[in-house]
C-alpha cells in the first residue's frame, strides 16, 4: 500500500513527538522536517520559504508550533501548498485562525484540520457527542494531573525564581459532587488545585516568591495553591517529564427518574506523544477526505471516525 | 425553525422512550407510530403495509423493534420509504443486515443508520477512536451494573422459576488490573460476574434451580454467579426498573516510557431512554445527510458529529 508522505513543521518537543510515534503508524512515511534553523538530525530540512517547490512530494504537514507565536502565521501558509494539521490550542482565538486557514486553504484547494490534539481535540469530541445525546444535561471538563506550560511560565518570571513547574491538578471531592448531580454548575476553580515546584535562587526571599504566585491574577488568584520550593537536583530528577490527563464528565435525565452519567478520562505520560498521535491519526483523515475533493479548514466535529482509522472496513465492523 | 418529522416503528419499551425523550428534542415532531396492534395512544397509529402512502409526510422513522425478529425484515422494508435508524444489536449478524439494508436504501435513494445505540453506537465510537489514536495499545470493553434481557429469559425458562432478573456487574478488580497494565488480554469472564435474583414457585427445590443456573452452557458457565431467592413482592418494589451502563478502557504506548490510558464509562438509570435518546440524534443527522444527497447504509462511524448535534457553528466552535 502507498504510504502516506508527510512533514512535519517544527522540531520542538510536538515535532520530535510527532516522529516517535511513526514507529507505532506504519502506513506513514516522514519526508522531511520544516524548520527554521539549521539542524542536523538524520533527514531532509527544509526551508519554509521552499514550500512551494515540494507540494508533489508531500500528501499532508503536520504543523507542530507553537498556538501563540508559530500557528497564526505558519498554518494560513502551509495551507497554500499543503493539506495541513495543527494542534492550536488558544480556545478565544479558533474562530479567527479558523477563518484565515479557511481562506488559504479554500484559494488553494488543500485540506485543512486545526485545534486537533487531546483539549481541543479528543475532549472536544466527547463534549459534543454527550451533549448531542444528553441535551438535557449539564457538563463539564477537568484537566490534570499535568504540568501547565503556561503557568510554569508564569511562575519563572517571578523575581527570584530560577526553575518552576506547575501542575493542575484535579479536585477529586469536585468531580465527585459533579457526578453524583449535587452541582448543576461548577467553575475551574471548583475543579482544579494548583501545585507549584520552585527552585529558589540563593538569597531569594522564599515568602515573596511563594505570595506572589497566589495572589497573580488570572493564573492563581481564586485557586487552592500550594508550593514548594524544592532543589534544583530534586526538580531534575523529579519533574523532567510531561505528563497530563483530564477528563470530560456530562450528567443529564430523560425523564423525572431517569438520570445518566457519560464519563471520558484520561491519563498521558507524555503530552506532546499523546498530542502528536492524535495529530497523526487525524492528518490520515485529512489526506483521505482531500483525495474525495474535500478543500477548506475543518475540526475534529466534522471528520467521520472511519476516516481516521487504518482499520479495514471488515474490521471496524468488529469493533461496533 | 422546520421541525423533522418522524415516525416510531414498534410501541415496546423502547418506541415508547423515544416519544418521552421528545421533550428533551424540541426540534423534533411526531407524525405517528407504526404498529401491527391497533392500539389508542392519542397519536395516528399506521400500518406497516401503509408506508409508501406516507413517504412524503416522515423525514425518519425511528425503528424500534428487537434485533432477533423485527428489525431483520422491519428495517429493510421500512428503508424502500424512507430514512431510517435502527439500533441493531446482533454483533455477529451486523454484516448481513448491514447488507440488506444498504440495498434497499440504495434502491430508494434513502439513508439508513444502523446499529445506532449505546453498545453497539457510542461504545464503539470510544473503541474506534481509542484503536485510532492509541494503535499500540489493547482495549477492554465492560458491561454492567445492568440488567441483561437474554440472561433473564433463559433463567426463567428454568423449571421452577416464576420470575427471575439477571444483572450483568463488572469485576471492578479485574478493571482495575486491567487499567494498570498487568494483562495485557482480559475475557469477558474474567470482566464480569452474573447476579441473579430469582422468585421460585411454590414448592420449587431451590438447590435444583441454582444448580441449574450455575452450570448453564453459554449463558453462566464460566462466569462467577450469585443466585438470590427473593419474594415477589421484593421482586417488583427493587427490580422494576432497566438500569444499565459500562465502559470502554484502553492503554497504550507511543515510546518505551510513555504509557497512556483512554476511558469512557456510562451509567444509565434507563437503558432504554438513553438508547431512545441516541437514536433521535443520529436520526437529525440522517435527516441532514438525506438533504444532501447522502443514500445506503451508514453506521456510527460514518457520520461526523457536527451532525448529530443540535448546535449551531459557533455555539460547536466553543465547545471545541
Amino acid at each position: 500500500m502507498k504510504k502516506i508522505r508527510i512533514a512535519v513543521a517544527g522540531y520542538g518537543n510536538l515535532g520530535k513527538a510527532v516522529i516517535t510515534n511513526l514507529a507505532n503508524f506504519t502506513d506513514f512515511e516522514l519526508i522531511g522536517v520544516f524548520s527554521r534553523r539549521n539542524i542536523d538530525v538524520g533527514f531532509p530540512i527544509y526551508a519554509y520559504e521552499d514550500a512551494q517547490s515540494l507540494t508533489n512530494k508531500i500528501d499532508a504537514v503536520i504543523m507542530c508550533g507553537g498556538s501563540a507565536l508559530d500557528l497564526p502565521q505558519q498554518s494560513p501558509y502551509m495551507a497554500q501548498y499543503f493539506n495541513i494539521v495543527d494542534s492550536f490550542d488558544t480556545h478565544a482565538k479558533i474562530p479567527q485562525h479558523f477563518e484565515n486557514v479557511q481562506k488559504a486553504a479554500k484559494k488553494a484547494n488543500t485540506l485543512a484540520a486545526i485545534s486537533v490534539g487531546w483539549d481541543p481535540g479528543i475532549f472536544s469530541l466527547q463534549r459534543l457527542l454527550f451533549n448531542a445525546v444528553l441535551p438535557n444535561g449539564t457538563g463539564c471538563t477537568f484537566w490534570g494531573k499535568g504540568v501547565s506550560q503556561g503557568h510554569s511560565d508564569a511562575i519563572r518570571k517571578i523575581k527570584g525564581v530560577k526553575r518552576a513547574v506547575q501542575y493542575t491538578v484535579p479536585n477529586e471531592a469536585a468531580v465527585q459532587k459533579f457526578k453524583s448531580g449535587k452541582m448543576s454548575g461548577i467553575s475551574a476553580q471548583d475543579l482544579h488545585l494548583r501545585e507549584c515546584f520552585v527552585v529558589a535562587k540563593e538569597n531569594a526571599e522564599k515568602s515573596d516568591i511563594e505570595h506572589a504566585i497566589v495572589t497573580m491574577p488570572n493564573y492563581f488568584a481564586g485557586y487552592t495553591t500550594k508550593v514548594h520550593f524544592i532543589s534544583e537536583t530534586e526538580f531534575y530528577h523529579t519533574h523532567a517529564q510531561l505528563p497530563h490527563g483530564g477528563g470530560v464528565i456530562h450528567t443529564g435525565s430523560t425523564s423525572l427518574h431517569a438520570r445518566h452519567l457519560l464519563e471520558f478520562s484520561a491519563k498521558y505520560d507524555s503530552n506532546p506523544e499523546f498530542t502528536a498521535s492524535v495529530l497523526l491519526a487525524y492528518a490520515r483523515a485529512v489526506v483521505r477526505l482531500s483525495a474525495k475533493g474535500k478543500t477548506g479548514c475543518v475540526t475534529v466535529f466534522d471528520i467521520p471516525y472511519s476516516y481516521i482509522s487504518k482499520l479495514d472496513n471488515e474490521s471496524m465492523i468488529k469493533l461496533l
